[in-house]
């Protein structure tokens, strides 16, 4: 078992090195969502699948419907553990390209930060993984299975390795799903993101009149569709902010209510979030805490409505058709499908006769994701994160009100058990200009992959 | 007093000139709107002055905020009803001009209609009442005091005459405001205008966060603008169609029952309805008849609804603000001021704390206007058309659920008691390409109006 000085002094002796090799990885133009940067994205896969061999690993490149993921195994000691890591090499694009202060495939270091896109989001904390896997196989202290699967398009809707997990089910079977791929509030309170919640969308269309109306003539006779998506839009919930959809808690799994106690204390005041948003969080079911409104229950979202008459003045108008854009977060245990069925039927009692709703495009194949501080898995995770952090060994618990639809997939196929851990900070600047991350992140990084699969 | 036949055989006979005259007056560029057609809307003042003149009526143009408007008086027997005689010089453009199979301004009379712009709207109409003035006048038979006031600037708000209104109130004192500018069903069916409904205006931003925000970072904390402006929108009715706003239907004058059942009169069916806008005519408080809800009752329309997201496919956010252009028609005996005030209070009701709702633009000027055939100028009126038409005496009763700001403010600073008769038809093309008016609907507007101030 290797300890957390060796692994400082090894991180602090191969520095230089690892800076060397971290700037040929990030000067790749992996960007996954622009086809000009096909050849990068290429270079990347290769790069890695020649590192990866070099390593020990049995590393090769599996096609998708998109870009190619890079996948290495190197076998272990069959009655420990196996370990699926889970990362992406495409990055995101640069633009609005003018406000970096140097190239974004040009690395730089700069005052202790690596300035180039990826630094972070996600070459930055793969990197500091496959670093820590190196140093333990130079000093014989990886003993169990790894298994590595690096996607190339993370950044543009991870279809390609969406399409492939069905085929690769065997391949990637394991016993925990690790990912580093998030954040922590700071360096003080390493964390551990505890959940993730699912995502449905819906657009609708509201048809009424075959024509806008003049809303004199009209007015007390025809129904108005911009009246009737509105009407919709507020049926989705009663006034106490609960979700009104029928069946729609049916599924939900209750939090764990030591859980909930762990999600409490992260540093969560009111003033903070005005100070973030300028809104005090007062949405979700009123009664329940911050927490887990926020990160256990679902949500129903309007992101957009239009219909009518948007420009300057007054136009009096009955529109002849209106639209909504709808998302929903969903909660552990919630199937996407059945939630998007049952918004659907809701949604349709509020039809006039003789209006007609239309659903014009929607996705449900996102579902939530959501461990337990009592899973044997966390419990390890909490034991090494408490070596890292200056707080007394306080670790942080995130069960988050955002979605990463790959990985709930990658747990449910692989059967791993999700530890997702990670070093990024809000200072990264993940998917803006002049992104960086931290030498100091990095070295924590390390030193935490390097005790992880050590103590396994 | 003159007769139907009199006056017919009049027309007849002076048809010629009359058409003449009228294409000179219809050859007049006096588009209101667009400032290069200022020339025309002089030249054409002018001319009705001059007109106006020759006819032994005192002429002048009274100079407004805009269009100079004409006023011409002509004295008679003091013991008999004033009337005050509105109508427009102005005219609506003429695009998409490619529509048109004639010049717009250069009337054509084809198949005993003349194609023109303002051929009906609302030259046409104050035309055939000028003739039938000149007529009565030759033939000694026009007894009562008559005033003239033809605005410039109806197709455009009517700004000027209504800010000159208040300087020229003892000047168009009057008993009667007869108003020829609206239409009839068919010409079997001579119509009177009874009512017009009020119009108020606002829109409405409700601001949230300072910026976007991701949908699931905060969904379940940060309050949904679009969320809440639906709720609002929502608000406004009860689940059956009522005004929910307290105190909306205070000042509402119930309508007169023999009035109401005068306005069933007029033909309406579902499926009449359908065919004419492919909705069924299920909007406005269930349980009362079409003709309330749509002449008598205030409705409360969203004409617009836009905040958010609204491109193709999904982006999870909430919305930072939201908007909604709204607009109600009012009914009689509603003050607009009151109207506009009583929605923001109930809009402000449904602000979520730390969100803000802004009223950024809104108008409360234009009153309703309702006439009760009881009143004897309306069986006065009655009592011509009833001689017109084909149908056995047949008389229709129009309480619109359009308005007509400035008929309004007329009849309340003049004092008269509204007489709208026009014999407009749906194939006239008013404000369209190819407008016309018939010569039957002149004669028949010539008659109508010769036997009408012949008989006062």
């Amino acid at each position: 078992m290797i300890t957390k000085d060796t692994l400082s002094k090894a991180f602090d002796k191969n520095l230089e090195r690892y800076l060397a090799e971290w700037k040929e990885y990030l000067a790749f133009q992996s960007v996954s969502t622009d086809p000009q940067f096909e050849g990068g994205c290429k270079a990347c896969a290769k790069w890695l699948v020649e590192k990866l061999s070099k390593l020990g690993f049995k590393a090769e490149l599996i096609p998708t419907s998109g870009k190619d993921m890079v996948y290495a195994e190197r076998s272990g000691d069959k009655s420990k553990p196996v370990v699926l890591f889970y990362g992406h090499y495409d990055v995101q694009p640069v633009d609005p390209i003018e406000l970096w202060k140097s190239d974004p495939f040009t690395p730089e270091l700069r005052d202790g930060r690596m300035y180039a896109r990826g630094a972070e989001d996600n070459k930055g904390q793969n990197f500091y993984v496959l670093k820590a896997l190196e140093t333990l196989i130079e000093q014989g202290q990886l003993k169990n299975t790894v298994k590595i699967l690096l996607e190339g398009e993370e950044e543009c809707g991870s279809k390609g390795i969406a399409g492939a997990l069905p085929k690769i089910k065997e391949k990637i079977a394991a016993d925990i799903l690790l990912v580093c791929d998030s954040g922590t509030l700071n360096l003080d309170l390493p964390s551990i993101t505890m959940g993730l919640r699912g995502l449905i969308f819906l657009e609708v269309a509201l048809h009424g009149a075959f024509k806008d109306l003049h809303s004199g003539t009209h007015g007390g006779l025809a129904p108005n569709p911009l009246a009737v998506i509105a009407k919709m839009i507020t049926s989705l919930h009663t006034p106490d902010g609960r979700i009104a959809v029928p069946g729609y808690y049916d599924q939900l799994l209750a939090p764990d209510q030591e859980d909930l106690k762990l999600a409490l204390t992260m540093p969560f005041t009111d003033e903070w979030y005005v100070s973030q948003t300028g809104v005090l969080p007062v949405a979700g079911e009123q009664g329940k805490s911050w927490a887990e409104r926020n990160g256990f229950d679902p949500t129903i979202e309007v992101n957009g409505i239009y219909g009518g008459y948007s420009g300057a003045g007054v136009k009096t108008i009955i529109p002849s058709v209106a639209y909504a854009k709808i998302t929903s977060r969903i909660g552990a245990g919630q199937d996407p499908k059945r939630c998007l069925d049952l918004i659907v039927k809701h949604l349709e009692k509020s039809v006039p006769k003789s209006c007609r709703m239309e659903v014009t495009n929607s996705s449900a194949d996102a579902r939530a994701l959501r461990v337990s501080a009592a899973a044997p898995e966390i419990k390890h995770a909490t034991a090494i994160l408490s070596q890292l952090g200056n707080n007394c060994g306080a670790v942080g618990y995130i069960w988050m009100g955002a979605s990463f639809p790959i990985a709930a997939d990658l747990a449910e196929v692989s059967g791993g058990t999700p530890v997702m851990v990670g070093f990024g900070l809000e200072e990264d600047n993940i998917h803006a200009p002049n992104e960086s991350f931290s030498i100091e992140q990095l070295k924590m990084g390390y030193i935490f992959a390097g005790l992880y699969f050590s103590n396994l």
